[in-house]
């Protein structure tokens, strides 16, 4: 039985296995005979799954914390239809091993540097200096966080480079639509696409147990990231109350489309408008088929949280 | 000063002028020196214009009702920032002159044929055949009204073949997210995006003066449409229970995306929730556009009913 | 100690017995020590209690699943003011004792032959032709589901029979209100209260473990319904288009009241407002009276979940 | 041409008429040629109808108020579908001709005397002691008022007699649905009938020209009368903190069901929650019903304020 | 190892301690190996602490229930950041120790003689005869409850005393804003001020073990009082309907500003608006602070359910 | 008959008068004779009044526009209980008369000079040097804008220095509130309520003929004081991610309190939730005020559209 990396997906009920794992999530409970056991969730690339280790001593809690590399062997078991591990044995990885927590995080469907050249390329179509200046400023300024972080905490696009990923669909999208419409100002659109979530890369805390910060907290992605382009107008000689300027910033800020969602303003342009749909359409692809994944054809999935706790139908095949 | 037909659009202030014209709206009132007026909007297929006609005897109030075509002469003043037709001569247009009340209705950017080429094209995309099948089924048994209706009595699409133009624009859309996310089953995207709104054809009266019909205001749109398709599949032997059958009437039922607005059933399918937010895109920029092409550069546009009565900013050029 | 079928209802705390009884609803967990046991509720028609099975072995868990008939011996016991059994001993019922499913379940308070003999009668008062041959056939089409169903999955007239019995109630009240309001069309309030509910013949899967069927999730009871009024008409030879038709179709699609509700019309008629109006006063007595029935004198009941979550009072007798 | 009282349902189109009306509601207003005029509506027991005075003298304006009887000469006319007046000649009624305004405004179906009859012998059924005398007690203080009032301002029962014809109808609906339910406590679903809107004698300021009075305004009809039960307590010795007394309370405090509507707590009795459901559907046949009856059968009808602005439609004949 | 009374505040994490405290709150459990244990919240005047008693016999189920004054011997321990009380022995005080219930429970942080007198003194500002006389008369047959009772059941000021002191923080706002704006009637202010929340001595049970009566839960303290004043006007023979109690009455239904949150009527008097903010100021000041006492500077409170459920930040010293 | 400047408040009904006045508002209209005529509203310091200009001619039209000084003779009539001027001559003040706007518009009852002494004093008390530092660089950067807007275009504080008295008042609440609760951050409550406002100098145009500029409506004055703070924070080498800053731009942002009032945050500290209350308070107060000011003792003002539309009661005296 060798030991094997990342392969979490692939286990079948009843057999053995020997794997190492990352643990996502870890909290110490007391068991009714007054012991306490740590709940347990794994994961690596390709999934998670949860398991109870039993009788858990004062130096198991320090090791089998968020964010460790262990050996994992036991069983897949069916609880009530839930995969539940049944440990067997679990130890922490000796840093000889050379293992490091980008290998066991889920990440987008493409390499960082094919997102990068994507988005590049595409920034030749913002044919309007001051938005090209101010989004090329930007980009670079949050250039290793961007292509980091996911885009949520749990919702949508919550993986690696998640956030890369969801902004490059959405500019497929905002090019789309503006071939249809010759009406829609697309370098507007599509500066406005660009930098529409780049504030989460200050909101949010990174790509492993991801959490908000203060400053995400207090003041949320959407104004973060509309006080940075105001600075880096400053810094780049532009007014901020140019009106392309103002333009711009109100693509950032109108993009939840309501005031109940956090934007201080709703839509009053015509790319603004389009903006939050495209913003919308993307999400909701996303954590739909997300859901459809993990349910088997002719019923119905989990409820969805980001879509008011709907249930969605996986048609037969 | 020759007669012109159909140039409400490009009237000057201040100069007179002597067109052609039909009366889209009237309403007689009383002034309050107790003589009776004739509140009139005329229409071409340029645009419309308001006026007064004073002193309405009773013939002029019979004869300057709504769908008449009439010669108008007179001179475009501007009153608050509002044009209007100050009348100088009214007179009903003689039978012998030939026009027709199509000539003065506003249309959509393509011909009925143009329309009818490009959906019959799309059709072949429906690879499911009985979604093929009650879809053709459908479209022939409403097939005049489909591309004579609007889409809408006011809102969106409101001029003649706006019901057909208002489904291309959408099926383009469903085309080009379809090729973006694989994961979506473009048969079933572009049978309900053509059938969504095919209600519409018994819910309104038509393409001049539309009003809601008895079964429109008592059954609507969307129930009407998911009838006629159960009553396709017994004509065409399609069992009604079959589960293909289902997820296309789900498709037509679940469009409007929320109870609040009208559909029993909100999405449950992916498809469903795609559907549902390309018929919001592509009828939002109908909205605005319509708005934003009445206003001077630099400032706010009229409210919009249909989108929560926002005003929309037209940038400076 | 004999053995006693159906008496749920009148277990002494504290007093052994030994009874049998229908499992309702099986949940496998796992105890903090790793074993498994089952969580049980047992169910006959006088009522229901709560278990706990210890130390489940695979064969307990496939044996003591949901409808399984079986042997109960323990004492009831109060934990927290909430009865449970102590189970002494499970074991399954053999199928020689010929005991069967619809002994153990909850029941309407009048037998279905006395229930169809009611409603037949009440049948003839349906003077307009059109309305009465529709009830009769869709009456006839779906009458063994009719008089089996529940009205509910759990809110309301969660029983055998309990779709008849809502509809039989409703249709007293209907009587009675259209005798003290004469304006109201009484052929029409009764043709569609007889109706409104129909569709959860399709709707729910039946009396015993009922659940949403796939048409119910993506359809509704209130479209499945109205669908089938079309069908009835091509059967009958009955335009779909006649006024009579429109209205019986109204009344079943506007009678949730509420667009939020399910309802794609709000009522539009004074039948159908009425309508509205006896299947809420007949479900919410039904409600309230069966958390009173469980109800001390001069306390408060349980949360009514169908009623927002309200406690109701118990006079002090 | 003799002068007729209380014809105003029976004038036709076009033809001259001399009646005796009362002017309801008179409102001065300004010509656009600097000349004031009277904007009026004329009233008598079959109905209503407006009409304009135009050049008004001081002394028009000082006699032609809301309350004034007049013999108004003239013709009817329609102007875009309403029907109004042209008057011809107005002047104010000679006292010696002994006209009364209460032989011009509408009223209940029923005389005073019929329906303070049938009230007493209902009060038989009330046979809890403690609320026969509490109801005994406050129906005669408030005696007067309570068969003279409406029992709203415009909504509903807006008529003299209003709040007895509808207190009346409601305590019909409650025999019949008692009988129906035997676990509802008729006795003090009745008590709690006749004094649901007794407040309404204090909350508005008559039968004509019905106002809202300070108390009214600042304490509302619910609380007004609950106040009331707890002196009737105390000038009946009985102690306002006797349950069954709570409980008639709570039945007068809960009747609008929401919060939202007015009520301090929402149903918590069975008894309560009933008396909510007939005061609505007392209220809702009675306004859908007063719209039905100005409206064309195939036609829907104006919308209906108290009903959240819907339209009902009038099946054709 | 001396015993202590009163310092639960103090523990400090794995030392091992003996005093004595109340029980709060005892919930009876069923172990998954099928003993019973009770898991508990001691209480004294610093604080509160929960641990569990495992395999609890009859007796000790009888004994340590809500309200029990026990000796406790054990260590402090955080499980998951939370404290808990790690059990060694546990036993009933003897009553000859002398220990009385109200040593254990959270007070205001004046005494009940300091607060009597600041109250008592500011009546004097209370210039109109009548609204002194109605205060003077409810302060007093309500004021050993009013000096006992909390302001509410969980959510705010619920310690001993806490309707009293929440009602003088009020007074000394009302105070305050009346000196700066000097159009407010400040002896209407202070009157309602004082009664406002009066009726919560009929609402609630008392200081210890709280729940709400059923006079309480079918009335509510809002009308509770209101009932008061019209009874205290009968007694004192002022006219209910005299327009100055009229306002009064007012201010004291309208203090909960929206109808949703209970007042029968929202303010329509300067005073009753003004009334209704100082009564949310000074309970959100209070959730707040109680929440922010138990957060690590630099962190987020837990979620205040009086407020949403929103989390408060405490910044970093 | 002298000329007098400012006493449209002095007006008697009935006598004639020869005033200087400011017209605030001038809409064309036609009359339905087919003369132009305008609805104009004159003011001064003390009022405003309405009146119509008959037969108005182009030149007419192009002097008496909004802001014009003008000689208004005519006549205080009463027409449905609204005061109206019957113009007898109207014409344009002469430059040479020394007329200038500021006499005509309403003004804060302080002087300018008065306020910036109190305000500059209260600034001593913000202690945060950080916090000081912003505050100052602000004030002085937007002082002459800050000391002449009003805090509205129409709601509450419209007037010249409205926007500093507003600030002014809900600093002296800030002060006496921190007095009373000790656990407020004065420093932060103080710094956060004098730039709460601020954006108002860049979202609105000024004092008279007041409109929301571009920057104000995409952007929003809660956004706009947010930007600039990071800007000041940059100009005076403060870390814009320190945390005392993250505190103050929180304050700012959160002060509508609701996501559906406009602010991106909802408070999360308690001087947010307390600048939230103070704010409500003061604009509260003040449209209250407004409102009764021009309501006879005993009845009920008109509407208030910032509160919901209510009516407020002037209590006889």
């Amino acid at each position: 039985m060798a030991i094997l990396a990342g392969q979490l997906a692939n286990l079948k009920n009843g057999a053995p296995f020997q794997i190492v794992v990352m643990i996502k999530q870890a909290e110490v409970r007391v068991a009714k005979n007054g012991k306490r056991f740590i709940s347990l969730i794994f994961q690596d690339r390709s999934g998670e799954i949860s398991g109870m280790y039993w009788d858990a001593k004062d130096e198991d809690i320090q090791h089998f914390a968020s964010g460790a590399i262990v050996h994992l062997e036991g069983q897949r078991d069916l609880y009530n239809g839930q995969p539940q591990v049944k440990i067997t044995k679990l130890f922490l990885a000796d840093s000889n091993e050379g293992f490091q927590t980008s290998q066991f995080v889920a990440q987008a469907p493409m390499s960082s540097a094919q997102m990068q050249d994507e988005i590049q390329k595409a920034m030749f179509d913002i044919q309007n200096a001051k938005w090209n200046r101010i989004v090329r400023f930007l980009l670079q300024k949050y250039q290793n966080a961007f292509y980091e972080h996911p885009a949520a905490k749990s919702n949508h696009h919550d993986f690696t480079g998640g956030l890369a990923f969801h902004t490059l669909s959405m500019m497929r999208l905002a090019k789309a639509i503006s071939q249809q419409y010759s009406q829609i100002n697309y370098s507007l659109l599509l500066a406005g696409t660009i930098l529409h979530d780049l504030g989460k890369t200050i909101e949010l805390s990174g790509a492993v147990g991801t959490e908000y910060t203060v400053p995400g907290n207090l003041i949320g992605h959407i104004v973060l990231i509309d006080e940075q382009i105001v600075l880096a107008c400053q810094a780049l000689k532009i007014s901020e109350a140019d009106e392309d300027v103002l333009l711009l910033r109100h693509m950032v800020l109108a993009h939840h489309g309501l005031l109940e969602y956090g934007s201080p303003e709703r839509p009053k342009l015509l790319e603004a408008e389009v903006l939050h749909y495209i913003d919308e359409i993307d999400a909701s692809i996303n954590m739909i088929s997300k859901a459809l994944n993990k349910t088997e054809p002719g019923s119905f999935s989990e409820r969805v949280f980001g879509l008011d706790n709907r249930q969605f139908y996986r048609p037969k095949d």
